[in-house]
C-alpha cells in the first residue's frame, strides 16, 4: 500500500476526552476512530492488526479441532430466562431493544445460552461428543463508564470457545489441551514472555479457573507472580491454602499490575442442566453435557499490546500482527530514487512481504516520525546515498540504530514468516 | 473434516414455521440455525460458505483499490439527526437501545453517516481524493415481517463500498470500475449467467441507479429482461422514454421474477453536504465530496443461491463457494476400504483440496442422501469394487451419472482452483 493512497493519516493530537494511552496512540496513528466512549471504528490499519490477531487465534483453535460458527447479536429473551440471566437486576450490562410488536430483544453480552440452543439438536448420544465450537464476533456490554480505550469497550470483539464433554476426565483433557493452545496464541502474538498463567477462583465448579495475565502498567488487575515458575495467582485466591496447594512461597511472589487477556473456565452443567443439553450414555442413561468456556478478546488485545509495547514515539507492533512488516521510506524526489523505491516496493510485494510505501514528497523527519508512530517493525530507507552503495538502510522499530544491508540479506528476515 | 467429527448433522425436517425454501434446506443440511424470525446463526458449514463469498467480494474490492474498515453497530444519534435519518417516522426500521444514563443509541441499519464522520478528519485537500472504502459487517433492520429465510433478515451481513470523488467525471470513472468489479463477483460466485445488470431509478442524483438481479422463482422483484443484450430494467423505470434511452424494444423484453443481489448508487453530495465532508480544490475553493455507495449482501446471497440452484435433493453449491469441494464416501467397513479411504482423505488434504469425509458406519443410501442434501460439488466413493479396479467413483452434484476415474485424473479438476 502506498501512503499517498491510504486514506488515513497520522494526527498530531488525540481527542481531548481520550484519557487512555492505547486509544490516544491508536487514534493519532490512524488505526481507530472514536464513535462514542467505548465504541471504536477500526480503520484500515487497525483492522489489519485485528484480523492478524483473529487469524492466529483461529489457526490455534482449528489445530485442536475447534469448529467455528457465527451466532447472532439479537437475542431471544426465552433462553436467557431459563438460566435466570435476562433480568437487569441479575445481569446489569444488557443493551435491550424491541421488535415492532413491542416484544423485547437483547444484544448478546456473551453467548452460552444461544450456543447451547444451536448445538442441542445435534447431540443425542455419547457418540456425538466430545467437540469444540467457537465464535469470533462482536459483543455488547452496557458499561456505566468506558475510559480504557479498546481495552474495555461497550462494543468489542470476542473469541469464545466452548467445550462439550461426557465425563470430567474428558473435560479435564480438553481443558488442558485448550490451555496449551492459549499459551501458543500469546507466544505467536508476541506477548508470550509477558503473559502468565494465573490461578483464579473456580467458583462452584472447580478449585481454580485460569486467567492469562499480561504484566503491564495499565492493567486493571493485581497479580502475584512467581517469575521463576512462570505462574501467578490473582488477588482473590491469595491465601495460604492456595499457595501450599500450588507449591508457591509468599517470598517468591512479586505484586504487579496486569491486564487479563484470556480467561478459561470449567462450567460443569451450570448451563447445560437448565437448558436441557443432555446425551444418552453407554448405559442408556441421560446425562448432562459437561462444558467449559474459553475467552480471548482480540480488540482488547490491540489495546493491551499498545499499552505494553507502545513508547513515546508511538505504536510498536510485534511482527506477526503488524499491519505491514516494512515501512519503505523514499528519501528524495529525483528520478533514480523514485525508480529504485518503486522497484523495491514491487519486489517486496512480489515476495509477499507486506509493505507500506511512503511515496510522499515530504521531509525525512516527517516520514521517520510517521514510521515510528505507526509502529511498523522494519523501516527501510532508499536514498541517493543508499543507491550509490548498492544497499538499503534498515532500522528496527525497537532499536535506535540503522544499518546498511543488501535487499537480499534483508529479505532473509522474512523467510520463516512468509 | 470427518463427518463423525463435524458436530452438525442433517435433519429430516425443518421447523414447521419456516416457509422459505432457502431456510428449509439450509436448516435441514445443518448450515444455519434459526434463532428467531429473520435472525439466523451460521453453523460451521454455513459459515464456510459465507466466508467464501466474503473472500471473493474482498478480493474484487481490493483489486480496484478498496480499503477495508470495520464500523460499529452502536450508533450515535447526533450524526443521523444531521441527515434527518434518526426519526422513526422517517426511517422506520431502526432498532434503538439506551445507555445507562438513558441516552438513546441506534443499531446501524446502514452506515453512510458514521463512515463519513470517520473519514472526515483525513480529507482536507484535493490531494486526499479519490479513494474507496468498504466494510463487510452485520446490519440490523427492524422489519415488520421476516419470512424469506436468510434472503431478508432482521440481522444480516452486508458489504458496502463507498466512493469519494472530486468531480462528476471522476465519480463516473469510479462507478464504471466498481460496476465491472460487481460483475466479476457474480461470475466468481457461480451465478454470473443468471445475474443481470438492471437499470433502476436514480432518484434525484442521476438518471439511473443499477441493480444486479438474479433471475429466480423466489425473487421478490419483477424485471424486464433483454436476454440477448444481457441487461434488464426494473418495474419503476419501465416506460417508453427509458426504453428509447437504453435502445431497448418492448417486444424483446421478458418479464421475470428476480432477486436483487447488488445495488449501486450515485449519491452526489446528498450525505457529504449535511455532514460537512468537503475538500479544498486546486483553486482554493471548498467543494463537497461526491459519493457513491455500492452494496452486496453476502448472507442474502447464501439464500438467493440456495433458491436458484437447490433442487428436490437439497443444496447445490457452485465450486468457488462450497464449504468443501469433495464429499468422500467410504462404502464398507473392512480394513482395506478404511485404509484406502483414510489415505485418500489425507492425500486430498495434503493437496489443499477441501474434503468432507463420510467415515460413518452407515448405509450407502444415507451417505449419498447427505452428500446431495449438503450440496458438495463432487461425490467420491471408495469401496471394495473401486479398489479392485484401482480407481475412484466420481459424481458431480449437478449430474446423475457417476464414472470411474483415477485419483490423479480427478485431481486435475482442481488444478485451476487450488
Amino acid at each position: 500500500m502506498r501512503v499517498t493512497q491510504l486514506f488515513t493519516k497520522t494526527q498530531k493530537q488525540a481527542p481531548a476526552d481520550e484519557v487512555s494511552k492505547n486509544a490516544q496512540l491508536l487514534i493519532r496513528a490512524g488505526y481507530i476512530h472514536k464513535e462514542m466512549a467505548g465504541v471504536y471504528t477500526f480503520l484500515p490499519l487497525g483492522l489489519r492488526v485485528l484480523e492478524n490477531i483473529n487469524q492466529i487465534i483461529r489457526e490455534e483453535m482449528d489445530a485442536i479441532g475447534g469448529q467455528e460458527l457465527k451466532l447472532t447479536s439479537l437475542q431471544d429473551p426465552e433462553i436467557w430466562k431459563a438460566t435466570d440471566r435476562w433480568d437487569d437486576q441479575k445481569v446489569d450490562i444488557w443493551f435491550k431493544t424491541k421488535l415492532k410488536n413491542d416484544s423485547e430483544l437483547g444484544l448478546g453480552p456473551t453467548h452460552e445460552e444461544p450456543l447451547i440452543r444451536a448445538v442441542r439438536p445435534f447431540i443425542r448420544s455419547y457418540k456425538d461428543l466430545p467437540f469444540l465450537a467457537y465464535q469470533i464476533q462482536t459483543k455488547f456490554r452496557n458499561e456505566v463508564r468506558a475510559k480504557s480505550g479498546v481495552m474495555r469497550g461497550r462494543e468489542f470483539l470476542m473469541k469464545d470457545l466452548y467445550s462439550f464433554a461426557r465425563t470430567e476426565a474428558e473435560h479435564d483433557e480438553l481443558y488442558a489441551k485448550i490451555q496449551k493452545a492459549y499459551a501458543n496464541v500469546y507466544d505467536r502474538l508476541g506477548v508470550g514472555d509477558d503473559t502468565f498463567l494465573t490461578f483464579a477462583s473456580g467458583g462452584m465448579f472447580s478449585q481454580f479457573s485460569h486467567e492469562f495475565q499480561t504484566v503491564c502498567e495499565a492493567g486493571e488487575d493485581t497479580i502475584y507472580l512467581d517469575r521463576k515458575k512462570g505462574i501467578a495467582i490473582n488477588e482473590e485466591v491469595n491465601n495460604d491454602k492456595v499457595l501450599s496447594d500450588l507449591g508457591l512461597k509468599r517470598e517468591d511472589l512479586e505484586k504487579v499490575n496486569a491486564a487479563e487477556v484470556g480467561n478459561i473456565f470449567t462450567l460443569k452443567d451450570k448451563f447445560s442442566a437448565p437448558l436441557g443439553l443432555t446425551f444418552v450414555d453407554e448405559h442408556d442413561k441421560d446425562q448432562n453435557v459437561l462444558m467449559g468456556c474459553y475467552g480471548i478478546g482480540p480488540s482488547r488485545l490491540v489495546g493491551v499490546i499498545t499499552e505494553l509495547l507502545g513508547d513515546e514515539k508511538g505504536l510498536v507492533w510485534p511482527e506477526n500482527i503488524a499491519p505491514y512488516k516494512v515501512y519503505l521510506v523514499r528519501l528524495g524526489e529525483d528520478d533514480a530514487v523514485i525508480k529504485a523505491s518503486d522497484e523495491l516496493y514491487e519486489d517486496f510485494n512480489k515476495d509477499g512481504i507486506s509493505v507500506l510505501y511512503d511515496d510522499r514528497d515530504a521531509r525525512a523527519g516527517e516520514k521517520f516520525a510517521d514510521a515510528d508512530l505507526m509502529g511498523i517493525p522494519y523501516r527501510v530507507v532508499v536514498s541517493a546515498k543508499t543507491i550509490a552503495e548498492g544497499k538499503i538502510e534498515v532500522k528496527k522499530r525497537t532499536e535506535s540504530d540503522s544499518a546498511l544491508t543488501t535487499t537480499q540479506e534483508f529479505k532473509k528476515t522474512f523467510t520463516k514468516a512468509s
